[in-house]
């Protein structure tokens, strides 16, 4: 089994993209996470259940990773990362949505526990046009 | 030891009975637990501490499960879940209180993580007028 | 290896020591957590990057604690708690920040997991302005 793990994500890198490399350099394929720091801006997307479609938006300033969860499972064979952020700019406000590309590390701390048994995969969910896990 | 898991829960079902049954299916009485996700609508509580009384308020619109964080313990002798939700709608603007029922999941991923040792049990607390764990 | 625990905090200590006292209290120099709960007030703070200095701000009313999360290590050969907190008030609007003292607690339930391995130190990091793991 393998262990819980702290590690700080480089400053710079894209924040799903940091944490997404974290779990494939260490071969976790069934994990969940936390993450707190700060990005130096972000984008975040909105499941329209209508449109069945993601739309995403740009918050361009500096903000607060108040909290980010989420977990890693697999998708068409890979690792893949499936996070959800609040962020808080100088007004201290809270945004928050599904972690989307686009948002760059300020700093980042990253708490990460692997989670035993057969690992999760995402499939096309026609209810929902997501990609959810397909053995529950 | 149980051992920790990662559940996706069923479409339509209110999110609190979800992860409640889950527990209880399990015969997991201590542990904790985060949710990410979307719902359908919502219900959430703010706890008024000189009406000493939960006042809840509907939000009837779909909204991401941005964080949702909770313990699970025991009160009455039943299994009880204790829960927190950050959720935002296509404004990306959070909100958050007690997760109350009325909040049928669209889509939602449940990492728990049992915990070790005497279950705490819930108890009336007169200084909040909360039920809380009587043995710390 | 230590063990997860949940302990309940006391009502009217300052949230951001009693966290730090509990992992004292246990030598648990190394951990992640999450708390929920209420406090009666709160202070939070905004890092900003161009001035590189946290600008906090009161929050002078009772507050849900949405979703608490944060890590251990190590500064200045002391245990040092990291943590940052969304809130949220009785019009269920969330703000969001870097917890600071100041923050006395209602009713608090802490959730910890400890994290095996090196425990990593904070020192100055240059290009942040802040007091970051320096072992990777």
């Amino acid at each position: 089994m393998q262990e819980t793990f702290l590690v700080r994500l480089p400053k710079g890198d894209d924040l799903l993209e940091a944490i997404t490399r974290v779990f494939q350099e260490k071969g976790m394929r069934k994990a969940a996470f936390q993450v707190i720091g700060a990005v130096d801006r972000a984008v975040l997307a909105f499941y329209d259940t209508v449109e069945r479609q993601y739309k995403s938006r740009d918050f361009p300033e500096p903000l607060e990773i108040v909290a980010c969860l989420g977990n890693v499972s697999e998708k068409d064979g890979e690792i893949f990362v499936h996070a959800h952020a609040t962020l808080a700019g100088e007004d201290f406000r809270c945004v928050g949505g599904h972690l989307m590309p686009g948002t760059p590390i300020f700093a980042a701390e990253l708490y990460a526990a692997p989670v035993p048994g057969e690992v999760p995969v995402r499939r096309f969910d026609e209810p929902t046009g997501l990609a959810l896990w397909s053995w529950d």
